[in-house]
């Protein structure tokens, strides 16, 4: 089972070198191959996405991925940015599912904002579409009538694009706590109109899931009000983007969540919900759990090893217990002692 | 000096009374003319903003606004939905500046869902673009070339409006701590990249101004982790509706907290940045204080009266101070005895 590597900018390498020891010591017939991706890529090879890492990442069965992005990037030209790497992947993968679980991990009621008891509460996942809305549509830059520069991003969907992460969302919510709320922004948004249309039509199929809709900012205010009535939230690429990473600090952890983008047939990309952290970066600081437990979505979700993604999960909550933390957790442990405590405790 | 009354849907006209009870106690030669608007509008005259409804907006000083929203008109035709009553009002009157000041008022620790230290440190002004983005671009559903429902809206800027905005955010900057983040998503946005381009120009004009830059799901993610970090951010229209929702209640108290939509000439539409909240219409349960702290807002920022300003928000920490609670803030209150504890301490 061939396993792409792709660990990219700044903190990227650090922490997929200790899930890989992880995968590695559960002896899962797993081969990995690496390839550059990023900055890192442009440098190496003039290209965030060379040809040979999407090659290596359509010969994989799966692959995982640490972070892009590189402050000495921001300068060039948008298609060489590291961002378009991440967003190249999805596109050309045809990632469009991205599961973004978020809860506070016992032991860390500290290490959130939010009062112990509301945090506590968190136990959701954000269903967000990757391969679509404004992040895709026809984009750049024109002078007006007037002679005024206009920046423009057209936002679409359309009912095919809706209706399977409806699906997705559902089954999601399915396998959890039945209760799903999508969000969008459809008082203002005719793409939202769209997408509130089909997602109702998508839910007959669905008749034992409780069905909700919110506004976006209304979802904004109740993520941090009481973040513990979600389930399931299912929206779209841009409204994902944000409320995943509101949700994942409402939680306490960025360097504790994972994710997965999944394409049609359950292949899948994992990484981090955390960026590259270029400040960090080369000094053994990182947090590599987000990163192990990418690996075990990956063995649930892709590679069909339930039981070993328990072991890894229960390996890291272990860890946890027994005090281990690095210092974004408040402690002193670097990533290599994280991951050797996740990894005695497999 | 006229000023418009607009009451609108659910305890809209129940928390402007008490507003308007608090404007008259101070006896400032203010003549009131009232009008229906939303949901009221379309029951009484067909249409949300009605031809007499715009005519008394333009002919005043200032405007009074208490809150759109009905859930018996969401199936109405979308020109004919509440909402186009404020959409139409910040378009048609050119109020392109949105003032949300958002601060843990002291005795209301306990109403935050964020710990008393993170809530407390909350001391910002969002600074928010509202007459273009995705929410005024061409939009509409078409068929695509497959025969699919397609919705699609257009988000753009030129350089005009982003730089009218941003100028706004650095006055607002000045007049405070002198730190200004301007909020995008450069990294995929187009229109984002413009909005950051014409931020940098505009700010050579301000050399003791800080401006930073940051993107919206970071700003989504920092505003729980430390939102005492921020001073003024300036942004978008759609991403400041996520964005300012988010920070009231973050500030715990989405029911204290104030708005100003301005237009160049510093004419302003002011209104409580909560809904109409149709669960608790009619009952006397509403917190007016947001209304009475935007009738503040107008006082300062359209009519030059900041002393009447000042002893309206000093009234309204002082009866905070005495214990007076709405329900929302734990409290037993009815809107009118909440009201006349304001009153009380003018
Ligand atoms: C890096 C960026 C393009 C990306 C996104 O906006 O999708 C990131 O924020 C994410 O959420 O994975
Ligand atoms: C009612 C709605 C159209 C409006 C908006 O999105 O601007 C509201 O949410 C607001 O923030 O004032």
């Amino acid at each position: 089972t061939l396993i792409a590597l792709l660990p990219g900018d700044g903190i990227g390498p650090e922490v997929i070198a200790e899930a890989r020891r992880v995968l590695e010591a559960l002896d899962l017939g797993l081969v990995f191959e690496k390839a550059p991706v990023g900055g890192a890529a442009y440098r190496a090879a003039g290209h965030p996405l060379p040809p040979a890492t999407l090659d290596l990442a359509r010969r994989a069965e799966a692959i995982l991925f640490g972070a892009v992005g590189d402050p000495e990037c921001d300068r060039l030209e948008r298609a060489l940015r590291p961002e378009q790497a991440i967003l190249g992947l999805r596109k050309e993968l045809g990632l469009f599912a991205n599961l973004r679980p978020a809860r506070l991990f016992p032991g860390l009621e500290d290490a959130s904002a939010l009062k112990p008891e509301v945090a506590g509460a968190i136990d959701m996942v954000i269903v967000r579409e990757l391969n679509g809305d404004v992040y895709f549509g026809e984009k750049g830059m024109r002078t007006t009538a007037g002679g005024l520069r206009e920046g423009y991003d057209l936002m679409s969907y359309n009912e095919a694009e809706v209706r399977r992460i409806a699906h997705a969302g559902f089954r999601t919510a399915e396998a959890r706590r039945g209760r799903l709320c999508s969000v969008d922004k459809a008082n203002v948004l005719e793409t939202s109109q769209l997408w509130r249309d089909v997602v109702i039509e998508v839910s007959a199929e669905y008749p034992d899931i409780e069905l909700t809709h919110m506004y976006v900012d209304n979802a904004a205010m109740q993520l941090v009000r009481n973040p513990g009535q979600f389930d399931v939230i299912v929206t779209g690429n841009l409204f994902g983007d944000i409320l995943s990473d509101q949700a994942s600090m409402c939680a306490g952890s960025i360097g504790m969540l994972p994710s997965a983008a999944l394409n049609a047939e359950a292949k899948g990309l994992y990484e981090p919900i955390h960026g590259s952290a270029p400040d960090i970066a080369g000094q053994g600081r990182a947090n590599p759990c987000a990163t192990i437990l990418s690996a075990a979505m990956m063995l649930r979700h892709t590679l069909d090893r339930a039981e070993a993604a328990d072991r890894i999960e229960n390996a890291v909550t272990a860890a946890l217990k027994a005090g281990a933390r690095t210092p974004d957790l408040g402690g002193t442990l670097s990533t290599a002692a994280m991951g050797e405590a996740v990894l005695a405790r497999l």
